[in-house]
């Protein structure tokens, strides 16, 4: 969750353009329950069934189990390969969310250990997989990268070796949605073919409400709906966020193409400003990483500034992970990037370099 | 969740009256939207810490925490308890929601022992607490013993001695909105008093979507904050499910007195039917068990006739945790009950009382 405070929230909100998340327009509460009233209209709402059946046909797997986050369907995917191998190891690239963002409840909650791998802004690959764990998770794109994905040999590679040395693949998938074009537009069952098991998520790149789901075999998501009980994530009524999804999902892959060109040419509308670097170049996905020469508390004096002179709040957090005077603004393209005419965007980019540099 | 197959739920549809849950009037999806998109024209909808701060206000406690569920809410208790004193025995009456409805998350996801106690239609009591457990939880009302409370007396024996042999009380009050008259009007706060932790539910009798809340001291909130995370129950959104709580709190516990009214005059109204009886009769809260003699498939075959031939869905569920052929059908009065003249109430619990004869 984004934490601003009272005065950011106030210059953010005076901005007339806002690119942080969430990435869409007409993404106000009133504008999704006026959306969600008109389907509601005709009875009483889609099932979780009617949402999971699609998911498996879009991802070429036997089952899928909506659920209101990441968070718990990778925290229940990673416990059930553990109990199956009898090992509590399991493999995550040093950026993984799990190892950044959820309290340590991997350890804490679930009984597992981590083998942390990788390098930060290079994708997780075959040779860093073993045999020792019960799993390795594979996020796709690699968001704290960048929106980093293998190239198409490398991920069969990964896959070839995990099969051989009979390593379950899970995929963090968050943002899976927006591999096909790096993949030649092979199709998402392609991309997932070889993993055991995937989360996405239906909040971020699709917009809606809430929600997540994990897909697998049968029988894994079979029981990963027990623990979906026992963890305290069996909803008494989901169906408003069922609705919402199934209202929003084939509309954001449509648009995911040209969310994608959008982010190359906002990268290339700012590449030569000194200072500061893209990452990946080009971008891979709908997001890209503006890597700057400053510590986080400079870059969001920086981004205000830009926000009090231009209107344009450019990001809502700036990553500082990889050290002391370098963070990572992160840019993701949804409807309301896509729309900010580039040279606008470029402009205020620039201004931030500026602003930083003058900072120092 | 309530499970019907598509037969039965297309029967429960064509009802005129439906008493079971949702309990109240204009509770479609479509309506509780229409309801929220008014209350969202004027900005962004509140945040979950304006309805925490009414929760500590309501329970005279320093802080509480908005979640999804209860299940949630009592495995975080019972976790922290466990944890604090390093035991891992929980004490539960044996009607308890943890043993009988979630799948063993206690246990298998939170690592705690059950210590099972009581009578099923015998209130929680201070001579089954122990000091060799971690805690010990009360539901209260008792919804398996048809919303049975202990007497002031018994309870506040029960805190007496909890405090004497310093076991913490955590309190499961899904439906203690209901629990006031029963103690002559005193207040949440005072009843409360002496437990250390509460969970409450915002679904079951004040009808919003979903959520719940646990309360208790900071530093208890604080640490049930960090695995709410852990165990992913950190939504990205909580808005449209905090809005629909506050839109109906205030409303449901002015009404709550004249729901036990009518649930004590339901119970009155069939209370002489041969072969069936009212547990406890008179009710305490705004909810009663008919047991019926007779087994659930039994019981289901009579309510489905009655609702052919009247119109009238008595009941979702035919609780038969007691016996092969006894099973107690729960009634709990919100506004739909409530609206239901007595005659027609009792009327279809006669005719349900004759099905279930011609049955046997």
């Amino acid at each position: 969750m984004v934490s601003v405070n009272n005065t950011r929230t106030s210059l953010k909100e005076r901005c007339r353009v806002d690119l942080g998340y969430p990435y869409h327009l007409n993404d106000s509460p009133a504008e999704h329950l006026a959306a969600l009233q008109t389907l509601y209209q005709s009875g009483k709402g889609p099932s979780a069934e009617e949402l999971e059946t699609k998911i498996t046909e879009i991802f070429g797997k036997p089952a899928a189990m909506w659920c209101p986050t990441g968070t718990l369907a990778q925290g229940i995917a990673g416990r059930i390969y553990a109990e199956r191998s009898s090992k509590k190891q399991v493999i995550f690239h040093e950026t993984s969310h799990l190892l950044l963002h959820e309290e340590d409840g991997y350890s804490a909650a679930h009984g597992l250990t981590a083998k942390t791998v990788g390098k930060w802004r290079e994708a997780m690959s075959a040779e860093l997989l073993d045999q020792d764990s019960a799993c390795a998770f594979v996020e796709m794109p690699q968001r704290h990268s960048g929106g980093l994905l293998p190239t198409w040999d490398d991920l069969c590679a990964l896959k070839e070796h995990a099969a051989a040395i009979g390593l379950p693949l899970h995929m963090d998938g968050a943002r899976i949605w927006s591999a096909r074009p790096f993949y030649n537009d092979r199709s998402y069952a392609e991309i997932v073919d070889g993993f055991s098991s995937i989360y996405v998520s239906f909040y971020k790149d699709i917009g809606a409400i809430v929600g997540a789901a994990l897909i697998g075999e049968k029988d894994f998501i079979d029981e990963a709906k027990i623990w979906r009980t026992r963890l305290g994530a069996s909803l008494v009524d989901t169906s408003y966020l069922i609705a919402d999804t199934l209202r929003l999902l084939d509309m954001r892959l449509e648009q995911m193409p040209g969310f994608i060109a959008a982010a190359k040419e906002m990268a290339t509308s700012i590449e030569d400003i000194e200072s500061i670097e893209v990452s990946p170049n080009p971008p891979q996905v709908n997001m890209f990483h503006v890597l700057l020469p400053c510590n986080a508390v400079i870059a969001e004096q920086a981004r205000d500034a830009v926000a009090e002179k231009m209107g344009i709040w450019i990001a809502n957090r700036f990553w500082s992970y990889e050290g002391d005077d370098v963070c990572a603004m992160e840019i993701t393209v949804g409807e309301k990037a896509a729309a900010l005419p580039r040279h606008e965007f470029a402009n205020a980019v620039k201004m931030l370099a500026e602003e930083i540099s003058k900072a120092q």
